[in-house]
């Protein structure tokens, strides 16, 4: 499949059209931002660390039911994925506080919720972000309602999925951010990645971090946190 | 109904015990407040007006079949209602963008939505009432889920009824916030006040602001404004 014109580059990832209009190529960059890319840096190896990464979890998720616009991997950097439009909201599961949820409520980070929180947020940088709820969504012609209904029943299963994935790895799965896309002919597919940079992973024996809150919070070995999720995985 | 100590001090009402722990007396003051206090003045006879203004309305939605905690006037300023526990969330109706939302989501204020937009808040000075959804609500004790989607179909019927009282007053609801409370016994009632200070009033005709945007924003004639809200209820 032969790589044309750069469509749209992102904070961690550009997509690249291809030949066929139904597919195109996403190359994982070793960029990292965080604070709406306030903080930048380059960590050599990760692009790698975390196409590899989304890919076990795209493939288990795809033996699980689940749709996705992966296909397959090119080369270390490298996807080939199916052309989606991404619905520009950032739907995030948290089963543990942290973050920006435990500083807006004013949760104590590390609480064990007793219900998993379901939030979703309006991918726009010059807002920040905010969070939204689905007659939010549909007020700014985001979605309709039965997309969002779809979508949180799909990311339900995604979370149980994971977590039991993870478990097994002996990793917490803390939360987790997706994003959905839409094909030409309306397919609602799982996109974007799921990685150490859209999620929060903790040992699941000491509680050590090993995502990108390293590199927010300035706790360095970066790459040597996402290596460590990338081995779990790979040997399971 | 003999009034007793000071049970708790809100930015625009006093409540306080009498000598029926099941009841309580509301005291409307004429401070007005925004922005978290950060602007303050008093207003002369604004008390009055919301007391008479929520009384209105309150009747008006117990003949629609809402329960509420209003029980009679016992004065200008003051009501006799059933002793509430208050759910700690700011449960905002939108039908029109306006204010905190257009702002938060980039919406042109006055765009009438195509959906009705159910909003939360986490009624918390502290963090600033940030908007949360029902799962936020769980995980934070405020409320079970039972609860939360009683109080959304309870807030539906009330945009209904009050949407059609207001509309036959010439006046557009363009949004408005209320709040619940429990009884000892488990009963939700509506509760808090309906009134200038808590709902976005435009005149129907010319789309003039006869709300509390009128002290938000500096624009003059503040009593004025609740006094045609007033008057064109009381004429109805």
């Amino acid at each position: 499949m032969e790589q044309k014109e750069l469509l749209y580059e992102g904070k961690a990832k550009q997509v690249f059209a291809t030949e066929n209009p139904d597919y195109v190529i996403i190359h994982y960059k070793d960029e990292m931002t965080a604070y709406n890319r306030i903080k930048r840096a380059i960590i050599a190896g990760k692009g790698a660390l975390n196409n590899k990464i989304t890919t076990i979890i795209f493939n288990h998720l795809h033996k699980a039911g689940i749709a996705t616009h992966y296909i397959n991997n090119l080369n270390d950097q490298d996807q080939l994925c199916r052309n989606v439009k991404i619905i520009p909201i950032e739907v995030i599961v948290r089963n543990i506080a942290a973050g920006t949820m435990a500083k807006r409520l004013g949760i104590t980070e590390g609480l064990k919720l007793n219900n998993t929180v379901y939030e979703l947020c309006y991918k726009n940088d010059d807002l920040g972000d905010p969070v939204i709820n689905e007659d939010h969504a549909v007020a700014l012609g985001l979605a309709d309602y039965p997309t969002l209904e779809y979508m949180r029943a799909q990311t339900i299963k995604i979370n149980n999925v994971l977590t039991e994935l993870f478990a097994r790895a002996g990793i917490t799965l803390v939360d987790f951010k997706i994003e959905f896309g839409i094909t030409p002919d309306g397919e609602i597919l799982l996109a974007d990645e799921i990685s150490p940079d859209s999620c929060r992973f903790w040992d699941a024996e000491t509680g050590e971090k090993l995502d990108k809150d390293r590199f927010r919070r300035d706790m360095g070995n970066v790459y040597e946190g996402y290596k460590q999720v990338c081995d779990r995985l790979s040997n399971l």
